[in-house]
Order: structure tokens, then sequence, then C-alpha cells
């Protein structure tokens, strides 16, 4: 696998490219980087940069051969792989990852959820079980865990957090709209639908409130 | 309201100290940036910058009247204020994001969503009623909804961005994996989760595959 230097914003875009080439596949043998810039409403320098991190350039006219862009994409991107992932937290939110089948390109696979709402334990949630909290340390040791995903509410997101680490987790997927503090070695990527809300927000409240 | 110029990273935040004053305003009558940055695990320079949008500057050593900052927090994001929402695609998503009861916080109300699964029309879920698609025209233009989130795979993702800012929604919450094209006015806030899966995989995947 190529671990060239991408920039956290070009790492986001990459979904996005394989997305669209999925799509196309089956009518453009070739594709130009203009194209999809201009499918995507990108800036086609940005789209040629993008893509030179996980594929060579493009060739002149022709542009890059999709499929084999398409498969240099989906082996950068770890499609096709899988880690075994915990999710912590099965209530609604919960619920939408565990039956969201897009992460398996993603190599993510969530393999069981733990709460500590008795109405949910034991139930199985788009084929996966939900266990009870107190099961949490031995499936994260016995499956060697390294990623865990969280969607508990934000009170007592530290304590999940401070149990998955302590259990060898190195990646956390944070849904709770708290900051973790977590040692060096752990990564936590944030999705706090709150800030996106509050960024939103800003612009629609300067057009005034609602007339109904 | 204030209509400083905040930065998005500052506005990203602020959602983050409100929750964290939530929990702790009864016991604290005052509190110092130096301690919300301490439990925050942020840096307390940064703290004071981003309070300072929204208040003024605590006093010294006794820092901010925590009741008083909790509430220009809330002026600020627009909590207690109501702005009407559609939701596009009432799938497991579009379901999680309309049990959410934290929107109402940030001033976000979903009144009512749509698909054209005829298993979902005529449901109502958390109280929301999910409406053919067909009459998401009529609902948008009776009540002057300005704000609309979509939760549609990312095929059909664009068409109905269309139909929401030909209907004069103004700002779109959008979950779909794709770049959504449209006028300057309107102002998207993109919600990948892919993209964030992209961003942690790259983490997780320098740990090598797991053994299990």
């Amino acid at each position: 696998m190529e671990q060239k230097n991408v920039s956290l914003q070009t790492l986001r875009r990459l979904p996005v490219y394989l997305h669209y080439l999925r799509t196309v596949q089956e009518q453009c043998v070739n594709i130009s980087a203009t194209a999809i810039a201009d499918k995507l409403g990108l800036n086609d320098v940005q789209v040629r940069k993008d893509l030179a991190s996980v594929s060579g350039s493009g060739r002149p006219k022709t542009g890059y051969n999709t499929l084999e862009l398409l498969q240099q994409l989906e082996r950068y991107l770890g499609c096709g792989s899988a880690t075994s992932t915990v999710l912590v937290g099965a209530g609604n939110l919960g619920k939408a990852l565990m039956a969201y089948s897009g992460f398996d390109d993603y190599g993510l696979k969530i393999v069981a959820a733990f709460d500590n709402n008795p109405a949910l334990i034991g139930e199985c949630v788009s084929g996966k079980p939900v266990y009870p909290m107190e099961k949490l340390n031995e499936i994260c040791k016995k499956q060697n865990i390294l990623v865990g995903i969280i969607t508990v509410p934000a009170t007592v997101a530290q304590d999940v957090c401070d149990i998955l680490v302590g259990n060898g987790v190195r990646a956390i997927w944070n849904f709770a709209p708290i900051i973790l503090r977590v040692p060096p070695n752990v990564q936590v990527e944030n999705e706090n639908l709150a800030s996106s809300l509050a960024v939103l927000s800003r612009h629609w409240r300067s057009f005034g409130p609602n007339t109904d």
C-alpha cells in the first residue's frame, strides 16, 4: 500500500472520486482530470494534484484509465480489507451506523455493539449482536480490536473511550459532542453533528426568522 | 444576536463549551478559561480567544460567571429559536437524525421527512411524518423552508438538492458522499462519513492487519 504524505483535505476528497468513478466505470474507458473536476464542481488543478497522490499522472489527451484509477483508489483507501471494530452505544445513531453498508468499502467491519440498555442487549441489529457493557473488555481483547466507534451520550463518552483505549484500541471515531482525552498514540476522528450545525446555522440565521 | 467574525474552527468548538458549561453550571458559579481548557484538553489561550467571540473577557482570578457565559453561548448559537427544516431520505441515517433531540438546541426543527419508499410513506418517525417525494415542493413552499437535510444515496443527492434549492432552500446539510453543486447564495455543510473514515483508516491501517 502506498503511504505518500497526503494532506487531510486530499484524503477527504478521495472517497468522492472513488464514488464517482464507480458510477462511470462502465461508460468511460478513460477519464480526464478536467472531466472529473467538471462533474464534481472542483478545480482541475486540484483534482490532478489529488489523484497524483494515489496514481501516476494521466496521459495527455487521454487522461486516466478509469478502471486502473479506480483500483488504485480502492487500494489506497483499503477497500476490501477488513478491520474489525466495535461500536459502543446502540441508540438511533449507533443503529444507523450498524446498518450502513458503505463502511465495508473503507475496510471497516463492525463486529459487535455494546449498550447498557437491557431492552437492546441480546438484540441483533443489521446482523450485529448487541452485548452488555460488561462484555466490552473481553471482546476487545479476544478479537484484537484496534478501532472503536463511540455513539454514547457526551456524559459517558470519556469513560467509554478510556475502556476502549485500556483494551488496546488505537483509533476512535467519536460521535459524542465532547473532546476526548487520549494518549498520543491514539487517533480520534470527531464527527460532531452539533459543530456542523453551528457552522450551518450561522448561515441560515442570517436569513431572519421563518415566517410560518 | 452578535455577528462577530468568528473562524470556522472557533465556531465548531462553541457547542463543546456549551455542552461542558451545562454539565457544571450547578456546581460552579464562576469558571476560568484555564479550568475549561484543562477539562476539555485544549490550550487556554485558545479557549480565551474562542470565548471572546461571544462574551467579554473573564475577570482576573474569578474567570467568567458560568450562567452568564452559558446564556451568551446559547444566544450566539441560536438555542431556543426554531428554524423549520425538511429531511429527504428516511432510511437508517435519516431516522437517526429525526430521533436526535439535540438539534433543537441549535435552533433546528425537522418538521417532515420525504422518501420514495412506499413502506415508509405515511409512517411517523419520532413524531415526524414521512411524506412521498411528490409533496416536497408543496411543503417547502407552504412552510417557507430554508434549511434542508439530505440523507439519500449519492446517486440521487444532486436531484434532491436541485429540488430543495428550486424551492427556496438556502442552507443544506448533506450526508451523501458527493460534492453538491449549488448557486453561490446557498451554503452546503458536508457530513461525509466516508471522508472521515478515510482519514481515520490511514491511521489504523498503519497498525497492520488484524490477527483474528
